[in-house]
């Protein structure tokens, strides 16, 4: 698909720039996908939003780019606009739209719910027993979905999604292959022998509209109660989210983060790769967790919280981290060491 | 389904309590289900079992409440029991027993192997070729159940599992969605010119009873000998157990956790969330293992273990880890300091 | 399957060793089976390639020993190469050969693609349009294949694997069950309100020859270009690697490794279990990160590199990493240590 710059800035805004020679006829540019600035062609559209690409501006060979205003020395035709990110998103979206979903269900499929005749149901999915697939979804082949899901118009699974029965999907939510949603919670009271005495878990999982789940990511039922997922959260690959869990909505968490039972996290957080959160705490709306950091107590103020450890070559990280076991001898000896100097001092004036 | 408070009483023991005007008629009282202190409405039996709840009680609707003989203030009726945590986790099960089993093949599963006849077997399934599924065992929609697995009396596997050939799975043992048993281990030696040429996996991965197995965990097939999960072990969502593993009876992992090749973990353990455990390790029975803790040793002696980093807010972070890489240069400059300072001390003497 | 000692040496080469009085019809001598020293029996071909079992050779059952140069005193038959690891891997595979490829396609298996007539498609598998299956390779039960995808000869899908559309799997590779090929990548662009607006994700993975890839491992499809996985790179299990990502040939990747976005990995590193490593990286050539290492910069130079750390006892571990947080203010009072003590020594002489 070829469209003409001047349709993009017609549907989305911004103005025409550029080099002045470059400008007589510049709406009829014909633009075939969008590359980064550095990979850019002839044909392309490319972005510039991370100032560490700047430099690769001078030489991109894209027929055009999007650039904010403070951008005054664009080499080829550019869209000025104050977000060119954003831009680059929608401009991406619209030359990228998903596939359409072909209604129907494949005749391999065991339907034993209910599927809307505008939804598709992929070959060898299993939906269960009062079941219901909303307006045009479309599930991917090898899903199985359990007795009394519910799930919401326009979400998309793609192939091979697992569902436990009873959970609840919003509208036009996303849940990439190999994810599963509403596995046990890992609940168990001990016996005196050490044996583990089961506790079920009778909640579910409430998923809201616009979420986005990550491949083999796995979201636990509540115990007595639901885990929920709010409106517009992104999770990526790989995470863990725990019995009776909340999410805020508009988090994003990336991937091989785990969040431990019943721990809330508020709106609008960002949770880095490899976070883990532990049980049992409330992190309030807006904060920032840092990758590889690991929380393990509430927070209350939002901000940006770390604890990832720097590395060292092999023979440098061995000296140092040894001393990790010796931290509280060495503030002892730096106390005494106060004590000694003072009573000298003491001495001497 | 409803019990009356008397009939959990004759089947579970405990003595019943509360304030004496409601204890005339209390056996009749109707309890619908479980559910927490502070959740908790006419008709629900709560419990309290961790002390962090007992502001609680004061302000409860449950109609019931399981609670510790040390407890003497509870408003509402009272189950008193030495350990309301296992009692309730007894009366949970029972008022929420899993769904009956329901014999028989479905008319898509592809079965090549042996299935008892009062064994369930779901939509789209496969059972490969000297497979045998045990009696009353249920495979639900999506398994893949390799040449020659056997599957234990009474064993629940959700949809899509994927077990490979020659494993063993034990009676009542639960085994989640997405969980993959028997992959190859992760073995190879290293040619001359850095390429890598594998070494055959032909080991098993023995399963005891009574063991539970999170979503989307992956449990290696050993190398020459076996990997061996033994009875009672639960082991939560995400985790990864590398070839030649041993999990002693009775431990309990958290996800997030991964365990290298060839350790051996003693019975009774239990591993934190994200705990990492190096390859050819042995640890001793009853050892727990904190949240984000990295093992790189053995362990001989029961205890606690840890390794888990406090996270700062970001700035403070960037002050203090930093200093990481000056360990060593901090202990050397206290030792200096110790020894100017003695000198001055014996000078000053 | 019974093999002759000199039919081993005959094929593979080496030199029969051990005592004298054994070695009269020792090419004779059945082998059956590969196993380790400590376990190896009559029968069984043993090896000692770690110089941490040496004490085991003393007392082997085995039938005949792989070992090197250095051993002199093998108590048993011998077979005497420079590099008895490979060795042993060599024999273990022609020991144990994968599974035959039975050409053909199930009756349950949906294909809209096309498929080598001598390729084999499992049970309940779905090989969409335009999809290309080649020559002998293998599709496991249940296996989603993506529109477009190109699977190489030979190579082997165990059950439960999910391609995206339009990836490309190289020749002989493997991939383990549960892994996820071409999942979207995790890209937003932010609104003004939080929300998060996708970016579509339309590069593919390309997977090279003789790569093998672990249970449930997901690898993101490139955002505007590809994610590559170059030849032989060998990935273990629950690994992420996200969008854009390249990894350098003969690259080994341990369990739980997490690679973030747009990160390029050298040829023939090696990534112990629970490495992190941040986006937007370049790591060169022949690096070792070691186990639970978190990552956070480029590294231009070969050579191994740490950040694990050390576990102590629990009450230790308080006492000592608690002070992580007063690293800053320790080093502080180092220096004013260091001054006050200076000057002292100035009065003093």
């Amino acid at each position: 698909m070829a469209v003409r710059l001047d349709e993009i800035v017609a549907r989305f805004g911004g103005t025409l720039g550029g080099p002045a020679n470059l400008l007589v006829g510049a709406g009829d540019t014909p633009l075939h996908r969008i590359a980064p600035l550095d990979i850019a062609g002839p044909g392309d559209l490319a972005f510039l939003a991370n100032p560490k690409y700047r430099r690769q501006l001078a030489t991109t060979r894209a027929s055009a780019v999007i650039v904010a205003p403070s951008v005054d020395d664009c080499p080829v035709l550019a869209i000025i606009v104050p977000q060119p990110y954003l831009y680059f998103a929608r401009v991406a979206q619209w030359m990228n739209p998903p596939p359409p979903v072909t209604a129907g269900r494949h005749a391999s499929a065991v339907v034993e719910g209910e599927v809307d005749p505008s939804a598709s149901v992929g070959p060898n999915v299993w939906v269960g027993t009062g079941a219901r697939i909303g307006a045009s979804a479309a599930i991917g082949a090898n899903c199985s979905i359990g007795e009394g899901v519910q799930i919401g118009e326009g979400a998309r699974l793609f192939p091979n999604v697992t569902i436990y029965a009873d959970c609840v999907v919003g509208e036009r939510t996303v849940i990439h292959s190999g994810a599963i949603i509403g596995g046990d919670g890992f609940g168990y009271a001990r016996e005196a022998d050490g044996a583990w005495l089961k506790i079920p878990q009778v909640g579910r999982v409430l998923i809201g509209d616009d979420v986005e789940i990550g491949a083999g990511t796995t979201i636990d039922r509540g115990t007595l109660f639901d885990t929920v997922i709010e409106d517009g959260v992104k999770i990526d690959n790989l995470v863990q989210i725990a019995h009776n869990v909340r999410i805020g909505a508009y988090t994003a968490i990336a991937g091989c983060t785990g969040i431990a039972g019943s721990t809330t996290i508020g709106k609008r957080c960002t949770l880095a790769g490899a976070a883990m959160i532990s049980g049992h705490l409330t992190i309030c709306d807006d904060v920032n967790v840092s990758a590889a950091t690991f929380i393990a107590k509430s927070i209350t103020q939002a901000g940006t919280y770390s604890s990832g450890i720097p590395f060292l070559e092999h023979g440098n990280w061995l000296k140092n981290f040894s001393k990790l076991r010796h931290l509280d001898a060495m503030a002892d000896k730096i106390r005494t060491l106060e004590k000694r100097l003072a009573d000298l001092e003491k001495k001497s004036s």
